[in-house]
């Protein structure tokens, strides 16, 4: 531990720099680099030094090809800056370990003897939950939060069984980059036996500047989104208590 | 929403003032009165003002009469403090909407009309994963993680078919207070068909001195437990590729 940190994992939280905590913050001003994804804001970016190099490393979404070939390149990044012996900050919005990557990114690393540090960060859902007072667990109530994306499922949903198993027992479902498939999702989580009445919440643009919540149900999320253009970046708390609130 | 916020209701993150967000730090300085529960460390209370009143709202814990009397006396400190139009923050260890009471705290608030905000807070699964660089998700490896509490269980686990359906898809459960429990509910998934060597990590004291992680499975949780003593606060990550890393 007596080494610099050379390349800092950081959760960033949902957008809002005062979401920010103040290890996070501490890193981003200290940085000779920072690699940063979209991260809804530039409020962020200018606590960095004047001299820091920012590096926009991008969404070459769509298919699983660009993805390979942009986490290549953050890795030689990696590579490049620890060489250097510059401080890396790699910026991710809400929380490096849920939906973030940060999993790979360590691995990578650890496989190359890099040093580096975790830092965590407020995820979506709980700044969404807090937001608009959509309670997740409760004594009583609901024992239990399920993360859960809709991303990598591929419209598949192959673990469809373990999700309605959670829903059933009346604790939330919380959906990250979900928008896109929620139509599907809803159809088959009815189709298991779950209520089409049972509320959805989608949270768009969490603790950023015209965050908003707009609840529908699972039997009218299709039609909802045909009618609704819900602002991304959304989360979607599913079930529970949603809405009594 | 021109006036002042009377009850914020804060997460205070894991207990290393590092990992409070700015947000939290700006509510606990203007403080006039601070109502906080054990934080592990006398820290993040050294950020409120000299003449901050600081209650502790203790822990009477044992059984659920108690529990409601503790809650009750703080709703009642809730309607004292903002009758005398008291900046109060009530602090909590963690998110607040993550086993943290302030789902019931917020319903309070509500129904007596008193002005509130939420403010989240680092949740100790979260600070734990990257404390000890432990993945939670991963494409193509883990698509959900489950936020899951030994408490309020009552030794029952009648939630437990869900509970296993997810670790059967080869995420991770995150049990918080469930040290006291862990040798009955690893008993019964072993009943439901997991493996007994199911990795099983037991955080201690996450992101404060002393910080361990311990390392056993669900067939050897038990005499584990029996012959060593892991310290307190402590969240289990069991399941997923925990120990991999």
């Amino acid at each position: 531990m007596g080494l610099p940190h050379l390349i800092s994992i950081t959760g960033a939280g949902p957008g809002d720099p005062e979401l920010l905590t103040l290890k996070a913050l501490d890193r981003i001003k200290k940085a000779d680099v920072l690699l940063y994804d979209a991260l809804q804001g530039n409020e962020i970016l200018a606590y960095a030094r004047a001299d820091c190099k920012k590096v926009y490393t991008g969404k070459l979404c769509a298919d699983g090809q660009d993805q390979k070939v942009r986490q290549e390149k953050i890795f030689r990044l990696f590579m490049l800056y620890a060489d250097q012996g510059k401080k890396v900050v790699r910026l991710k919005a809400g929380d490096p370990m849920i939906f973030g990557r940060g999993a790979e990114e360590l691995r990578f690393c650890k496989a190359q003897g890099l040093n580096y540090e975790l830092i965590p960060g407020i995820t979506a859902a709980l700044a969404g939950s807090s937001a608009f007072a959509v309670p997740l667990t409760e004594r009583h109530k609901s024992a239990m939060a399920l993360f859960y994306t809709g991303r990598c499922a591929n419209g598949s949903f192959n673990n469809l069984p373990a999700v309605a198993a959670v829903l059933q027992t009346g604790a939330p479902l919380m959906l990250y980059m979900g928008l896109a498939n929620l139509p599907h999702l809803a159809d088959k989580l009815i189709l298991t036996g779950l209520e089409a009445h049972m509320p959805v919440q989608i949270l768009s643009k969490v603790a950023q500047p015209g965050q908003k919540i707009r609840t529908t149900t699972l039997g009218e999320a299709g039609h909802f989104l045909a009618t609704q253009q819900p602002e991304t970046p959304a989360v979607i708390i599913i079930g529970y208590n949603a809405g009594i609130i």
